[in-house]
């Protein structure tokens, strides 16, 4: 029997959230329906993933499927937006049941733990891509934009940072391999990264400007301070580094920190008088907050160390170089 | 200059339209924000059209680009939404910026002609890929849903059926090309279909069950049938035909209408004290529509011809075959 595009997704991934809030039709019909309550605003993100540019072409499926859902999550914790609703386009080369068990079992573990219904989907056949698209709620008029940092606000980081771009610089043979235990983290840092949703969500009305670091640190922040119109200098020894990067040479350690994608932390900014909010936030959601820096008036982006300031040029991922 | 990602979405897809219905935030932050107005679902749709899968590779880009947002609005007719918002996930192998350009002119004339807003996207390096989702919004609990249709409806479809149908088969070389006029007109028909949006919103209270032909009348109309539990007859003489498909040989045009794909017509079912309503709505649509058949209790699709009633499989186009 043909496996048609309807069966495909009627087989692996027709799998219902309970309770799936807000849905009125999911799978099955030419649209979902979904319901946004009321005094609430919808938050959309698309992602595409493409094999050999986003992830190497024999990467395992469940990474994939992982992944690929809690990239598209993270867009929803930078806005401060719980999501509800996921749609999946994927398109493969054939119609290989084992890897699309193992994607879709990757996928709805990161979907069931973050309470996120896939409401609809198309499958087609081709090079291995994935594109997702998350549906967030956020209360009307809150949502934490790149475009509101403000002058003296803190500049804070979720977690820890470089760990994924450590993971992939052994997985391309740029660096050594590290021991078992210690790889085996890094790895996970990058194939399996954690959306900051409870401490997104937490951030409304505390922080101004948010982003989630998919390209890097440098990268994302200057995506705020250029939507905000302002700068920011950053403290590099106060940059959080997990105890594999304080085992590298510093400068090679900031070097990650600061340039390295994947990490899918947030960097926000907040007025001075939230810090102990700030910290309230980093306790309830069991995850780290580091203060990096502050928001400044001169344009730009500094890094300060060992009482210098040194301007640091965004190296982030570019796509077609 | 690196065109990076979002060099590429600014340049050539960051037009507003007037007045960007309930968009809060638009393209250039983590998520877009829009607002789903009291009393509404929001209906929501994503489709992946690949290089030559769903296209030949060398298509005009101005084509592409309209068809693949003409196809998605096709799935809020279907369901009879009024689309407001769209999202692209671009992948292509380089940043050709005349591809680009003509590829969003087509996207943009449909675009404005639907009066939709694009909202987000994402640009990927990879194979040529174009996967857009639709967001349309419909008063609660109305939408025609393919579930819908009762014993004794009427089964409608728009315009004319198989019209895109002969255009794929002559230009793929299987069928002799027609005179210059008829050759575009049929060509028209499939690089440029209609979605038909006004007649599905003016079908909302009127008609049961809907569904828009991407796959062939037998195909999407099994579809109604298999959700709603019933069968169907149609009259093949009652099929509308193009004065180009009237003059084929009858059998070879009745099986185009019922067998190709890509019309984008929509098929639906209507309770019988509704055909005037429905011959208004034909009127002030501008949109013919052909009562081609019945809803039966009995399952299974039938075709009557010359007082004979004959079973019809569903021969749509189905992936991975």
């Amino acid at each position: 029997m043909a496996l048609n595009e309807f069966s495909l997704i009627e087989k692996f991934f027709n799998r219902e959230i309970s309770p799936g809030h807000g849905v009125v039709q999911s799978i099955g019909d030419d649209c979902a329906i979904v319901e946004v309550p009321n005094g609430y605003q919808l938050a959309i993100s698309i992602d595409s993933l493409i094999a050999g540019v986003h992830f190497p072409e024999h990467s395992k499926a469940y990474d994939i499927g992982y992944k690929a859902l809690a990239v598209n999550l993270s867009d929803c914790a930078a806005m401060g937006a719980t999501p509800l609703w996921a749609t999946l386009a994927l398109t493969l080369p054939k119609p290989d049941e084992t890897w699309l068990k193992d994607f879709a079992e990757g996928f709805f573990v990161m979907a069931n733990s973050a309470q996120v219904s896939l409401i609809g989907g198309d499958t087609t056949q081709g090079p291995l891509a994935i594109t997702i698209q998350i549906h967030g709620i956020l209360p009307k008029g809150k949502a934490l934009l790149r475009s509101s940092a403000k002058i003296g606000d803190d500049v804070y980081v979720t977690g820890t940072l470089g760990d994924a771009g450590l993971a992939l610089q052994t997985i391309l043979g740029k660096l050594p391999k590290l021991e078992t235990d210690s790889q085996n983290y890094i790895e996970s840092r990058l194939n399996k990264p954690t959306a900051r949703l409870k401490t997104g969500q937490a951030l409304l009305d505390i922080a101004h400007a948010c982003i989630d670091i998919s390209d890097g640190l440098a990268a994302d922040l200057q995506h705020i301070l250029t939507a905000s119109k302002v700068g920011a200098e950053i403290e590099l020894d106060q940059l959080p580094l997990s105890s594999i990067l304080l085992g590298l040479e510093k400068s090679q350690a900031i070097n990650l920190a600061l340039h390295s994608g994947d990490d899918y932390e947030l960097c926000f900014t907040a007025p001075i008088e939230m810090r102990q909010k700030i910290e309230a936030i980093s306790n309830l959601s069991h995850t780290p907050i580091t203060k990096i820096g502050r928001i400044i008036e001169d344009t730009g982006l500094f890094g300060i160390a060992d009482k210098q300031r040194l301007a640091i040029k965004p190296k982030g991922y570019v796509h077609f170089t």
